[in-house]
């Protein structure tokens, strides 16, 4: 059975699973959810995944959700191809670890909701942002990219020398708010933040997953 | 160099991290960081975490913070000895994951706002909860445990018939909640979630966490 993503290319969640593929070189089929239609929300999907939420990983051995579980299942099964997502010994998985989780508890609870007030909100409701919202998680987020770029002074990726699932996992959430948020001058007046995106947003597995579908 | 633990018995990531360690019967040693005189936020305990929070771990090959990071360190590392926290599979393992990034993703962030409105705010404020955050987050809470319900139905454990640090990571935030919130029949009014709740709160590891430092 081939490996199978359920969900759509514009999602955060399923573009970094998608980006974990590209890295370990795996084949895979990305099987539409139309959303648009609430898809998501119907029993065949939520037999997959009870939350209705994309994405949705599925090979001969498992069906999972949760990107970042996805995320690293994948960097294990393939473990001996691609690059290596979670460094090479025990102490540098354990920083890999750490690192993530900062993603998942510290950089992800401010960054989403300023996209989601900032660019996603205008889309799927037609109002404009709610500014305490905004102003609340601008704060927040600027006290996490503080310790980023102390942390990327002194390394160059966040784990160590070497790029990983630790990078990787901002990569969704980053690009919207670079894009479309208004807000990337607090990526860009931070130096080491700044080359940093600048190098992980080239990576050839970023620039496939951005542009899938496109010719 | 003895296994070290900086943070205070009554910190929920701390508890988190000690129950992991006495379910795989590793020692070690709580290293007393004293927040109410703000030691965290000082220089010394911001070069172990830049965050200042706790629990930090600390052994001869790392220093760690966040913990389901930490908890995944010590459960891959004493791997051979105490309780398989991560199951015996690569599949297993898969599911473990997916819910540990459930309890992150979804359980913790609709509970502990409720936590902290609920009890611990008076505690470090005086002051009492805001309603509206409350009535959104017990929303939230409602439809994440659901899905537990109908999960813990099916399934004796989160991630299947074995415990593991998938339910590990539900305790510290739900044994306050069941203790101080008020609210503790969104758990029991729900029997599959309610006997998983009585069963894993009953394991010696959670116990000895509980009344650690109490003779
Ligand atoms: N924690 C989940 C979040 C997944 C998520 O929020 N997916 C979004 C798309 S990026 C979704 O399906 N939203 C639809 C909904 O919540 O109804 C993960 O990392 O996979
Ligand atoms: N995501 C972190 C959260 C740690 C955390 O919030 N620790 C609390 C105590 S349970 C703390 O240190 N709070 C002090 C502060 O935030 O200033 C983890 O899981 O370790």
């Amino acid at each position: 059975m081939a490996v199978k993503v359920y969900g759509i290319p514009l999602s955060t969640a399923t573009r970094n699973a998608m980006a974990t593929l590209y890295e370990k070189g795996v084949e895979f089929e990305l099987v539409t959810v139309n959303m648009k239609e609430g898809a998501h929300k119907r029993p065949e999907h939520l037999k997959l995944n009870p939350f209705g939420k994309v994405p949705v990983y599925q090979d001969e051995d498992v069906t999972l959700f949760e990107s970042r579980a996805i995320n690293r299942y994948i960097s294990t099964k393939y473990e001996g191809q691609g690059t290596p997502l979670f460094g090479k010994t025990p102490s540098e998985k354990a920083l890999v670890e750490q690192w993530i989780e900062v993603e998942g508890q510290n950089y992800y609870p401010a960054m989403s909701p300023l996209n989601y007030q900032l660019f996603f909100k205008k889309m799927f409701s037609g109002e404009g942002p709610d500014e305490a919202i905004v102003a609340t998680n601008v704060q927040k987020l600027n006290a996490v990219l503080d310790i980023y770029e102390a942390r990327l002074a002194e390394s160059k990726y966040l784990a160590g020398d070497f790029f990983s699932l630790a990078d990787l996992s901002h990569y969704a959430q980053t690009e919207y708010f670079m894009k479309h948020s208004g807000k990337s001058d607090l990526i860009t007046s931070r130096p080491h933040v700044a080359s940093w995106w600048e190098d992980i947003s080239n990576r050839s597995s970023w620039q496939k997953t951005i542009t899938y579908g496109s010719s």
